[in-house]
């Protein structure tokens, strides 16, 4: 994620007209040799292995956090306390406890912020939000989302350590419900608004794994698989499913949005496309349509290439850099904010009391 | 369906080798001139409006019951009780009561029985099913299922009456539950086991309609949307979904299935298509594989034309005309029997009563 | 072809309202054996093993050629001296002389005709011709259009024989040229008009071939595959190409047109569907929309399912037989007459002589 | 294109480890403000107006040519004899004779040089190169090539000027032919070998269009669109085919190569995937695969994000970029050189005099 948000900082300024040219000051890591190659690499000017230090350093006005999700709650509290601009990887805190400490640290200093849910700034999904900001679908019936990944399906596989935190539960906090199905939320609530209760199940299938940095065989605590049914506020009904044992899928993020009118799908794996059905055109001709999300009046597209010519995965974090370097002009924090995440992280808490408790559960804040 | 039923039978004569040419006997409606227009249309050699007249001729073998829903069991278990052999479309009764008294019927009576399941029967699903049974997929985590369809979506659609008993719930017994799950459950079943335990939701999103006949406006009592979460007996996850309210989509019915070794999809908008992803191919060129099922050595397919000429909807039907027409000169029923479209019944009726508690059920006969 | 055209006859007059009802009176083949056993299968009424014997019979109002290329032109004159109806297979004769033969034959007897090119009645190919007709692609700058095969890669394959005969150019007249490329030029014409001239390339891959029936090693005499560059009278450009040589494709016979204003793409291998992009859309929102063929007002489909239910190759046959009833009902002979067909065989004709000269050749009667 | 090389220089060095580490030192254009405001967002130390001063300059190691085609000779010999490392943008000259003098410039002077045929280093392609190479598609029967798109079909585009230079023969050399076919016929001789001969046809579709910046309405000198049939030196045929009248394009660039045992195809709209069959795979099971060339084994990928996340059109330069400075490292130049793109030169001169002359023509240098 490191090079992830160092491009998006670095391109930004290259690609958009901005109020700040952000200047990459210093690099943090526990590793210290990591950190000097990877500041050799990208310009850093300089380098720590103690993230304190650069919530007290003078030079440093903005703190993006890209470490495991076990650090993201202390160093946002302490960043947003020294008063500094804060960004942070997704999700929040591991639970609803540690995020509303860190919504509570960054609104009680006043300090801009965002999290990285950057998806939204791929340009078909921001071109999907607009439609539905335009009512172009009407009456929303059904939102359908899924999240599918492979890479875990080996029980050779071990888990824990640099690497594998992220099958590790004391570390990240949860399995796919907070690392892939986080994603899917915060992008169903951002265009069809909040959801008031699911119905859960996860799974792990494999139940024991050998731990990467002790070799000790231990117990996996974390969800391989999390699915749930769902209502919108809105009376829309919802499917949403994650996993990381579909074979045959490395990042298969799709949604789909049917409302009276139209319908929208969209999908990662081709994540230039917007695929949309219009209900109002002549009938004869009514169909599926494949828009190649690479056009001048398309959201973003008009500092990019010329039409027909595609981005990646990497520009919607320069997206979302470029947006919150913008608002910051202005005083404002860019969307989403702390507290548009802990929206999502309740969401996911339900689902994980849901899966608990074999029982639909409202979501907090609701 | 009785078009498509006709069509099956003539049809399977031309282009299979079989034990018994069908003659279409008598042809039975409640309206006569609808009847005898249809006679003359297909060549049947006669007309009744009263179907007990066909249990007690001596002139019919079989009977096919494709009339609406609530006339299932009574003409089938009279039709059994006369040594009929008997075909059924689906679902079997309206409710698990009706269907468990046919499926005692045909048992009690020792006559050669099936439901029209058609999906089974086209080549691709029937591929699919080959994979499955020769165990290429490995342990499966996931079956993911949906039928789709959009076209109860205007609020001035009446219900009831000829054209739309499916509206009716007296009629139908149930909405898409029955209707259109029927099929992603029989097919699932088929493919991967037996379901244990269901959480589903349903809903009814235009609440009262115009009855087509009496004219009044009235209640809706059918499920427009229901989905659901359910756990087979192998372990494995899935997802259900049916609905009339995805704008866009007119028989979207499609699968996916996710095993530790290759993952299959379909869909029968292009119902002549398999994808297939095969985990076991040579890293640098694994991908999901769009394989055209019109070669003579995929089901069924070396009875029609060269590869590449694909066939359609109704050959399903031919199909399993042929299927059960060459079972039964071995004396036996083919695939679905009513017992086995009973369970199907059993697993409808789980969802609907997990929509109505809000609890997870587990599915009768388990 | 005879179970493509017999079905063809039977199943219009299930589907279709039809001022005839064919009567399958009598198979003709050289072969007895085969002949009655397809009469059992087809339900003929009697069998013949030389065709001069159904030009003399009362009995039978039209004669379908259905045989080999090189039966075409005398079977077709002597029917239509004997007054019969006739229908052909495609390509009308092996060279323009016997073409022209049957065409004045036909015309001078006054007798109705048709050549069997089915692809125009595929109801997504048919839909295109509306499209053009009603000028909704405005001028036409390109025309596209491939017929791409693989199965005769194999240097193993023998020529000649009864069921190899489309490898012998004595039967065939020509190879690919005839056989495939005949049925992208009679679509083309239909629907962009005539072609003035062509420059054309043709190639023999595999030189030497045994024959099927003397075991001989012979000079293999007909084009494998086949491409020429074309301008139409209505000034727009072309490519044409057909080819046994393309592995991975069983029949994909493509056509895509480009307009001012929109354009047009369809697919043989998923013969169901049509690809429409229309620049009159909003900006934002333009794509090439996949148009599912369908429904009621598409064409011919209103005769068939519900919406969203696909039908096959052999339906374009059945719609030929049901228009052609049609219009012999109307004293008149449905498109593709046997004239019609004669301009198809004079650019083919055009494509092997640009071919073998190496120039640019004017297409005949231009 | 001054942002995609500059882009590329500064991400080679962030994403690959390279033996220089690029400075951007100087920006030349004839127009000092817009240099001096394209340096400041780029970084470039300094400011030219007179591209004479970059190859007079001591600072200046490396020269890249991104200016219209009619400065490309001029500036690549001067730069060459001053020593200068030089790149430049395709296609080389604007005819064969200005070709000729670049190559023998920079073969005089013994410096690296490379020109920015891009499309070479997409990983999807670069894939494609890499199974050609290894003998997996076995002989060669056909190569299918075209460049679509549809930006110039409105009649009230004008010609000329800083942003039409394209549309203006005396700058841009030619129309598609050397705009867009260029990059056809580099790819398809890479991948497929030398080009035999061809036989084309080009058409100005808008005969007279107004002069940008004159006003003046004047004959329009460039080629819209432009279809050749070639033969390679291995014995396959190919079309190839490219135009700015097709309806719904942008920047459709694709190539299908049929073998004996395999078939590609890729196209630029979704550049990050190859769609490969193999006939060796098992019957039951064989099709089109569409692999999502996003893996660590994938060519490039490895530099790159976690499987399934895609890279873009940019991509392609910052990887000729790395791969140049790498072979710079080594004293080499990266391909394709001058030398090779001449070869390119000589099919787009060969096209032009054939579509000129209506004959055949052999392509010099063969």
């Amino acid at each position: 994620m490191g090079r992830t948000h160092s491009n998006a900082f670095l391109k930004a300024s290259h690609f958009f007209e901005l109020p700040f040219t952000p200047v990459l000051k210093t690099i943090c890591s526990r590793n210290r040799e990591r950190a000097e190659s990877f500041a050799k690499q990208w310009g850093y000017e300089s380098v720590e292995t103690d993230w304190r230090k650069l919530t007290e350093s003078r030079d440093v006005d903005l703190i993006d956090i890209a470490s495991p999700n076990d650090t993201h709650a202390e160093i946002a509290v302490a960043a947003a306390k020294a008063g500094k601009t804060v960004m942070c990887e997704k999700p929040l805190g591991r639970n609803p406890a540690e995020s509303e400490a860190m919504v509570k640290a960054v609104e009680l200093a006043g300090v801009a912020n965002t999290v990285w849910y950057n998806y939204r700034r791929i340009p078909a999904v921001s071109l999907a939000k607009q439609l539905m900001d335009e009512g172009r679908l009407g009456t929303i019936f059904h939102y359908r989302t899924k999240f599918l990944q492979d890479w875990t399906i080996s029980s050779d596989l071990p888990q824990g350590g640099t690497a594998l935190w992220r099958l590790d539960a004391s570390v990240a906090g949860t399995g796919v419900t907070g690392d892939l199905l986080a994603h899917n939320i915060d992008t169903a609530m951002w265009l069809n608004g909040p959801i008031e209760e699911v119905s859960a199940m996860t799974e792990t299938f494999i139940k024991r794994r050998k731990h990467q940095i002790t070799g000790q065989v231990e117990p996996v605590n974390i969800d391989d698989a999390s699915a749930f049914l769902a209502r919108f506020q809105n009376g829309s009904l919802a499917t949403f499913e994650a996993t990381r044992y579909a074979r045959g899928h490395k990042a298969l993020y799709t949604f789909e949005i049917n409302g009276e009118h139209a319908s929208i799908f969209w999908d990662l794996h081709d994540l230039h496309r917007l695929e949309y059905f219009d209900h109002g055109d002549e009938s004869l001709l009514r169909g599926w349509k494949s828009i190649h999300v690479t056009d001048g009046d398309h959201p973003y597209m008009k500092h990019w290439w010329v039409p027909g010519l595609q981005i990646g995965y990497e520009h919607s974090f320069i997206h979302q850099a470029a947006d919150f370097l913008q608002a910051l002009g202005e005083g404002k924090s860019a969307s989403p904010t702390f507290r548009e995440a802990l929206m999502t992280d309740y969401v996911t808490d339900a689902v994980l009391q849901s899966a608990a408790s074999r029982q639909w559960v409202k979501v907090r804040g609701r």
